[in-house]
């Protein structure tokens, strides 16, 4: 899919922005940090200033983003003039406010400064294409192209064309949007705030119900939806899992509005054609894409890695996860200390993983330091505060990687300090996917111990001294590993 | 937050399951991974094989959601009676097909069994408790406990009480179903299909009214969904970003339902005193839960972090994510090289920072592996398509730590080739900060050369080896650095 897809992207050299508003401030932001050199129009007094703020939260979003290098940013220059924006450029898109009018008047005057069959592009998230045309003098060129907020962030652009939009338009479109990372869907027939907007519209008529009656306050709702079907659809969407077409004609006979759970409560006509029709969708939809686990566990592995994204930001379910770890933890007993190897348990967190879906080469040394991390607090013995004594600094690092980890995986680090003196802390070790036998990586690293305040380093003192000492007698006991002080070299 | 919550759990010892569908067997499977004994009742034939397999679906999603030690599972007895499930157990919790019949007699049964004060919860889906409680003999310790799909994941359950229920109910219920690690939300009145459904509701109908207009099929309505706002509603909510009450009023006036985009247009009487009470209801929400970044910053983290972790999974946004992490990585241009290193330019970015402001130490190797990428561009010249040709695996890595670096530093990486053979690439990283003549680390690397498909070693061929070998060449000439090929030791 990724090959077929690659050749249908087509990065443009530069684009014409016509409103630079919290849409037009997000297209600004994706095409420039794609490389791509934008010119900005818009009257405001104070658009560019919210442009380059909106270009800042997308600098740092990306950088969180991805690992893999951006291309040199695009140049942003800011015109005087719908003409100046457009002329010259390979798109135009316009992110005006929503008044009918003064869209048209944007784009019908971008129309005639554009060089001839350059692609207009439209963000409204309502208005159909054909009423947008209507004052264009070439309007074949002339498409809607519906972002979501954040522009640089969410990957979906709806498609749309109008009665006098050629199909060339659209197939033009498409590769372009998808080179800058978005996700576009035609929207085959116009109507009005297309598609994902007249589910949201729904929504939000349904939710205002539940405050006018007193149901429900806004948080509330917010957190119905976001502790539940939001992390369902926002992963495997909602009619996969019906179970096909039979699947989703059984629900719907059992389910389907028999209840009024809704103040709108208007329905299509269930008739046979319609289920029909219905179930045969619900059948393409699972032809289309096969999966290699079974659509449960396919179902989990998405929900499981939204939750564990939303537990490192402490936010919502991903809190509510965080509260059930630590309820666990405090009934959980503190495992015993044999005369073995510390060990570390970890699951690799999809943020590390390069784009071949394994972990990342930096994932290793990760797990390195965490181990590292399991021997400070053995050797800090029971939460003792020893604030401002001194820490460890790792010094070298010798990584020798054995085989692949991915996304998921649980791993156990195996820890054996091989020498410790005043200052030196020597340790190996040993990276494994748990239960297995096999090594994925073993590292050997020598650290010092550093003074809190000076930062030079110094001696280990007190308790710590004894009890690294004490784990050192203990360790020296275990074989020593193969690759101890080895070198790299071709021989 | 955390630590008050605490409190407000409360695990109970063995609780009875009236049902073991869907919904019965995702309870069963959440309450024994969390320790707590099952008694569980389905005259169904197949209902005990069936909770079998949510149960080993759950443990392999707990497996993979959490590091931290599950309790023993609870044991799991399977009764011939309901008085047989509900006896002695500290809670009650139904789950039979939604017949309202069924269920009042299932309720009034397990009431007449249970020990006084037990809690008898229902998980239906939009039965009104005053409903259910109609013909029990003691209504009182009867409550709506309504978990959403799959129950041993999402995190919601609605609590909502009937005319005859007292509120100590609600009260007791909500640290049980907390203690499992779900979130409770009370329903504050009776209304049919509660909250989430309602909402879930409204956007089924329209949703099939799209397809019965035949403008978008079930694929592209999910698509349309998850590509956008659900990721949006899965983390950030949907009113948080409407920026308070005044916001939200701004939004309404402008917005709100002025263009017929839904099938479904009735909508509430927008007067004063009801965009009063919505106003001050968005104001609520953002006072009670204060950020430390400001809410652009936070929304953009929760979604990087979602965007992550379907990349991860290959899977829908997630897929986009990486086919544009491709693209890019295609487009980025070739080093210039002169006779010197090849260099690399990064800035280290804030989330690569550890607890005490200085750069992770895996960021060392990640600026390695960076450099690596410059290297494999140079040797693959200008963006000549060598899909499947293979490509290099780090084996082997040391890195001696010379200096520290902080979030902002521009950092230069020089490489240098050290050797290159048929399979082999041995690499000398210097790390320095811009400008500066201090190293700040630096990684000697041994690369080996991988067949694309069997993932095995393979030589490296054609053009790719030829300025391989030339650019080896060229730099055996440079100076060799002093810590090639040591290793690391106590002396």
């Amino acid at each position: 899919m990724l090959e077929e897809s690659k050749s249908a992207e087509r990065l443009p050299r530069e684009v014409g922005l016509l409103g630079g508003g919290v849409i037009g401030g997000g297209w600004a932001a994706r095409f420039l940090l794609n490389g791509v050199d934008v010119r900005l129009y818009d009257p405001a007094p104070n658009a560019i200033e919210h442009v380059h703020k909106v270009l800042d939260n997308a600098r740092r979003a990306y950088r969180r983003l991805t690992l893999v290098p951006l291309p040199p940013e695009g140049s942003l220059t800011v015109t005087e003039s719908v003409a100046d924006a457009v002329r010259g450029v390979d798109l135009v898109q316009e992110s005006a406010p929503e008044r009918l009018e003064l869209k048209q008047q944007l784009l019908a005057a971008a129309g005639r400064a554009a060089a001839p069959k350059t692609l207009i592009c439209s963000s409204t998230s309502g208005f159909r294409p054909s009423l947008l045309q209507a004052e264009m003098d070439h309007p074949e060129y002339l498409l809607v192209a519906h972002p979501f907020q954040p522009v640089y962030l969410l990957p979906l652009v709806e498609l749309c064309g109008g009665e006098r939009t050629m199909p060339e338009a659209l197939e033009r479109a498409a590769p372009i949007y998808r080179s800058i990372g978005m996700h576009p869907l035609v929207v085959r027939k116009e109507v009005d705030g297309f598609i994902a907007n007249r589910l949201q519209d729904a929504i939000s008529r349904e939710a205002l119900w539940l405050v006018h009656d007193d149901l429900a306050s806004l948080q509330e709702i917010d957190d119905a939806v976001r502790y539940s079907w939001a992390l369902r659809r926002a992963s495997m969407g909602s009619y996969r899992m019906a179970g096909g077409g039979a699947g989703i004609r059984q629900s719907i006979a059992q389910w389907a509005f028999k209840w009024p759970w809704s103040r709108l409560t208007d329905k299509p006509d269930m008739n046979d054609a319609f289920l029909d029709r219905v179930a045969e969708q619900a059948d393409a939809l699972v032809k289309a894409d096969p999966l290699d686990v079974s659509v449960e566990e396919k179902r989990d592995d998405l929900l499981v890695g939204l939750l564990q994204a939303l537990r490192s930001q402490g936010y919502g379910p991903g809190e509510t996860l965080a509260r059930w770890e630590q309820g666990l933890r405090a009934r959980t007993p503190l495992p015993a200390q044999d005369s073995g190897p510390l060990r570390t348990l970890r699951v690799i967190p999809s943020s590390w993983i390069d784009g071949n879906g394994h972990a990342a080469e930096s994932t290793y040394l990760q797990l390195c330091s965490d181990a590292t991390t399991t021997v400070g607090r053995y050797i800090r013995a029971n939460g003792e505060n020893l604030e401002g004594t001194g820490t460890y600094y790792t010094v070298e690092t010798h990584l020798s990687h054995l085989g692949e980890l991915r996304a998921g995986d649980r791993v156990e680090v195996f820890t054996q300090v091989l020498g410790a003196d005043e200052k030196r802390l020597h340790l190996f070790h040993v990276i494994k996917r748990e239960g297995s036998e096999k090594r994925a990586a073993t590292g050997e690293q020598m650290l010092i111990h550093v003074d809190a305040e000076s930062r030079r380093s110094a001696p280990v003192t007190g308790k710590m001294r004894e009890r690294l000492l004490a784990l050192a007698q203990l360790h020296a006991k275990l074989p020593r590993p193969d690759r101890v002080g080895k070198g790299i070299g071709m021989q």
